[in-house]
């Protein structure tokens, strides 16, 4: 397959604790990678010059110009006018923010966003797990629980461009569960890593065990605690999938997000919600791995100076 | 406006119960309709002919020459190819039936297909409640729950066109109760027509009341088991039209079916449970009511033929 030669581009994942970039060459190809931390507590003002930084530090090792600037960033994003719509408080003063006007005059490039979810999402449909399927549902199980939904590798952002919350839908296993939202009841409250954490202890786990990663491995060597906080959590995860795979029918599912690497138990578990939830027309939805790990984002962002007819 | 002249049409709303016919004239109005009992024990080509005998009786009142005949049909519509991909016994052998092979044999018309819910959410969306807006989700809580959700004017149906199972998402008052797909904990367990009534025969009611409408009754009387069994079953709609509002970020969700005309009661609590479970960036998502009743169906099947430049 040919490949347009759309140039070069800079891909940036923004979000509440680092700032990673990626450098693209023409062929598509990621030559380089960099990362800072993100100034949060700063605000935007900090952030912004700290994207900037990214961006000349990844321009300097390019031998070609750059003809775009990409970028996937927490936040409700407007991605016709590269706009951060509304935010959450860990980016001091990030809602509002002009994200084009901002780096247009710190970068001199053209700037296109999109939420970094959605970045993600687009990046796992176009180049990883969603290559050649027609429809894509990612869900992202981590901190948060996230996802995007595309359509002919067509994001579908919605109204508001606040599409893709399907960590904020009913779980059963949630009931009464305070959420990040300020609701209850989310399968957020129960299945994301924290959730998977809080549950443990609230089973009666051990409180010197701090993280997820600790009930991880405490349920692989057979903790019954760990064991049942983790599969509850991931059975609920597999429960949600299945109801939205239920109302979309995408061809397939791509589970991302640091809980997809927990193992065997933790997908045993989600296969088996999903098949618990699942009605018959849609039940040989394929449910698969993410491929591209933390590079998702950048093959998204960068995706948003790629010739969109190459998507479909 | 000026309305582009394409020719009159049939529609057809085909239930296990009734087929419904409509013929629409070149300025898309209903000047005739009809219906017959659906011979759904009979089979699936005394469905057709019935369908048939319904064409011939509405062609027979037309003035204009029928450029088309539009179906909206019960069970899994392929709309490419105008088949019946999967069904419930409700007819029997309705699955795998070539809607369009089988009645161009009998009406001589060009037929296109699709599902009767998405038949139903294309006339809410484009003649209905969502004339003008840009994303719909049609909610419709009647015997079952199903729906459909439209960007710019476009029907998404999945990519085994079994998408829009509204009803078959996990709800919380759901816990452990059986769904009418084989699976326990869905929404439509909790909520539909028919689930309202278990729900207040669960709770200690009256063995002799025998159906939704009299539990409406009892309730709006003041009864406090019929309120409950109503009340929970609204709420329980109006969670998980917020959990899909929340994923999908709809311009508008509406709300459609039989149990949209049970009164304030039932309203009210759908509302409740919207607020209670709606994420802030979507919260001001409109619900409203479906306008067209019956009538739905018809113009989402007749759109069929109308051009899609209009749709958007």
């Amino acid at each position: 397959m040919v490949i347009a030669h759309s140039g070069a581009v800079i891909a940036l994942d923004v979000g509440g604790t680092k700032i990673a970039g990626a450098l693209f060459d023409a062929h598509r190809h990621i030559i380089a990678t960099t990362q800072v931390r993100t100034p949060a507590s700063e605000g935007a003002p900090a952030v912004l010059e700290a994207m900037a930084g990214v961006v000349e530090e990844l321009r300097a090792r390019s031998n070609e110009a750059i003809s775009g600037l990409g970028l996937g960033v927490a936040g409700v994003i407007d991605p016709v006018n590269a706009k951060v719509s509304s935010a959450t408080d860990t980016i001091s003063g990030w809602a509002g923010t002009d994200l084009r006007a901002e780096l247009m005059a710190r970068t001199s490039l053209e700037v296109r966003a999109v939420n970094d979810v959605h970045a993600h999402g687009l990046g796992e449909a176009l180049r990883g797990a969603g290559r050649g399927a027609e429809e894509v549902l990612l869900f992202a199980v981590g901190t948060g629980i996230g996802g995007a939904h595309l359509v002919h590798g067509k994001l579908l952002t919605g109204v508001h461009h606040a599409a893709g919350h399907v960590g904020h839908i009913d779980s059963i296993d949630a009931a009464g569960l305070p959420c990040s939202c300020g609701q209850t009841g989310h399968v957020e409250a129960i299945a994301s890593g924290p959730a998977i954490h809080r549950h443990y202890l609230r089973l009666g786990g051990d409180t010197r065990i701090t993280d997820t990663k600790a009930v991880t491995a405490l349920a692989l060597a057979g903790d019954q605690r760990a064991h049942q906080a983790l599969a509850t959590g991931a059975r609920a995860a597999g429960r949600a999938a299945a109801s939205l795979a239920n109302v979309l029918d995408p061809e397939l599912v791509i589970v991302s997000g640091g809980m997809a690497g927990a193992g065997a138990l933790w997908w045993n578990s989600l296969r088996q919600g999903f098949a618990e939830s699942v009605i018959g027309p849609v039940a040989k939805t394929g449910i698969v791995a993410a491929e591209l790990g933390n590079e998702a984002a950048f093959y998204g962002a960068a995706s948003l100076f790629w010739p969109s007819t190459e998507k479909e």
